[in-house]
């Protein structure tokens, strides 16, 4: 095992002395495997994906267009797929973007990195909600960014909140540059941010110079298959759009895209370049097939349907078990939602639910400042529906296990 | 287009602000496409590679593994391949990494990321060849490290300027960490160190506390199928060993490894969760198949003999047009020769020669120091042998005009 008292140690860049990330903790957390109900990692269920379809297309772009697929790519992403990319845009949100203004990159923390890179020097701020993405912090901390919380309520983030936290940065010499928001069943929270919030947002941004990175990793999955206006649709002069195939398409070949200035985007273009020289051309193959001919939007309703199902099985185990003892969201869309335990440091619980045989992630690493969280995030979207009245049932226990102590 | 005048552009970090990289040019010169005999980009050529069996297999891991190669690895890599991957350089180097030893990661310019994110601080100095390969002084650089020049001669690095440079460095206040170095088949020289200099190169960094980074890009490739004893073998205590599969392999799925010292390892692995997550598990179920059923190393003599056939037919084209003009390095593997053109700036000779239909990549790029360069890199690998005759009359034909100015 690694020791701080290997020679090595000493040498390694600051960063990487501080120790693993909580989200390198979360996934190994989730490969503990055993008996556990894992309601821990943001994983899509492969079962919901159609195996054979896939298995056909990947073995048809490599027989017909191996010079392609197995090939580098550029490091904007294949023509071809950009283009239906920004069809793809323009069909779900009214505003297409110029060539120069889409590209093609390895998932969401990829697009993260990219953004960073282009955009951050050391010490400049990035507008968080609280709570929101943990590995989001992690990639803008990597990249010498200072997360900076605004606030949220039981509706999502509060947009005029980014005003008075642009105020204090200035009183502490930092420069705010960019505004993190996950409008569509959010992580960790599962809450869907109101079009008029929305509005007010792009128009604070937009006032302030603010650039804001709209991270639209669950819009593709409300239940009922409804969209709310994006923010790149409402501010496309002010808003970096990344998307990920992960949750969607599969997180096996790592792609994911971002839209939004020309300028912004040719940045993030050349970090691509200087981080991993372009996403994987087989994986891009694939998908621009599946998109062109019509299967990744025809396998849409089935996702929706896959996770509808899990969330209301979850909710009803919670009511069962849980009303009185905790409060939680109702999503209604993507993978999560968030409990409130009043009184219980859920950091703490953790360990004592994972002995009892349930994971989750506790609430603390989603904010940016240190807090002792009674939230905590349930992830349902790889629990198979008959297993979640048991993994709350665990829950349960281990809360009212905590409490006496 | 992207113009300075654009109210983003003062806003993107500095890094960003100052243009696209040289890499950036080669890629964007070897899509124009054309006519063009292209000698730039350091890719395979597809046609080497076994189509139908990697679609077979790529169909089968998809319909035999879904749960695994269509979900997140673990940003370790696959426990499978990892295994494969210790099993196949202890089979080849005769040194087994420990099971935290190794990491599978998305090639070789993601393993200098890592590299990168795990030992540099702000300002720490990374000694690097002159020349050496152009992509890597940009991910040192956009990590903030600084790129110290070591000596080559006629037979590659020096390993006794490595002390000299470690000298210099401390008197300018530069901590150096890490020696850059790629043993075989240089990219971009086309040399081999002999085994004599890495012993003493590995005990020169041994007594200094710096880390060796050794590049293995074109180790499997040697024309022979021989081998030289490698960095690692002979110093796995003062060396990460970084390896990509896309020369030997395929560059459509993004997949390398690295391994070296835990400590080390541990910190690239927290670097990727924060970089992309993870490698792509379909490319990694695929790799791992045709490791496991013996097709990746029973395809390497098919690969060494086409790229040896190309680089017969690009020397005896030199050796017909250019004795006289020019002089060039032997290549006994990999994908390039080096050239030393006499009093000509290659960076301008190389707009010339696109008109004259011929590409390659001057030399100036691949110093760390700004230097204007009489040599040039030409990249045999995906260039058919009935084209380097052609080829090579045209860029003769663009030195006579450009020395006729």
């Amino acid at each position: 095992m690694t020791t701080t008292q290997d020679p090595w140690f000493s040498r390694l860049a600051e960063r990487a002395q501080a120790g693993p990330s909580e989200l390198s903790a979360v996934l190994a957390l989730a490969a503990s495997g055993g008996d556990l109900v894992d309601f821990s990692g943001g994983f899509p269920d492969p079962g919901l994906f159609d195996t054979q379809l896939l298995a056909q297309t990947s073995a048809k772009v490599i027989e017909t267009r191996p010079e392609v697929a197995l090939q580098y790519a550029s490091n904007l992403g294949l023509p071809g797929l950009r283009e239906a990319l920004r069809e793809d845009v323009a069909r779900t949100q009214g505003v297409t973007p110029a060539e120069d203004e889409l590209i093609v990159d390895s998932g969401g923390v990829d697009g993260l990195t990219m953004i960073s890179k282009a955009m951050l020097d050391v010490g400049d701020g990035v507008l968080v909600e609280a709570p929101s993405y943990l590995g989001a912090f992690s990639v803008f901390r990597t990249h010498e960014g200072v997360c900076l919380s605004m606030r949220n309520d039981e509706h999502g983030l509060i947009p005029e909140s980014v005003i008075e936290v642009v105020e204090d940065a200035q009183v502490r010499s930092i420069t705010p540059k960019l505004v993190y928001v996950i409008p569509d069943f959010q992580n960790p929270s599962g809450l869907r941010l109101s079009e008029e919030r929305r509005i007010r947002l792009v128009e604070i941004c937009r006032r302030l110079g603010l650039l804001i990175v709209e991270d639209v990793a669950y819009r593709d999955l409300a239940f009922d298959g409804s969209y709310t206006r994006s923010l790149y649709e409402l501010g496309p002069d002010v808003t970096v759009q990344l998307g990920t195939f992960s949750k969607t398409f599969t997180p096996g070949t790592r792609l994911g895209w971002a839209c939004g200035p020309a300028t912004v985007i040719d940045a993030m273009a050349q970090a691509k370049t200087n981080t991993d020289q372009c996403a994987g051309a087989l994986g891009q193959c694939i998908l621009e097939a599946m998109i062109r001919e019509g299967h990744y939007v025809a396998a849409l309703p089935r996702l929706r349907a896959g996770y509808a199902e899990r969330a209301r099985a979850l909710l009803s185990a919670l009511d069962a078990e849980l009303a009185g003892g905790a409060t939680w969201t109702v999503p209604e869309g993507g993978f999560f939602t968030w409990l409130d335990v009043p009184d219980v440091d859920t950091r703490a619980l953790a360990a004592v639910a994972v002995d009892a045989g349930v994971a989750f992630v506790p609430g603390a690493p989603f904010f940016a400042d240190p807090v002792s969280s009674p939230n905590l995030r349930l992830s349902f979207s790889r629990t198979s529906p008959d297993r979640m009245a048991e993994g709350v049932r665990r829950l349960a226990r281990a809360i009212d296990r905590f409490r006496q102590r």
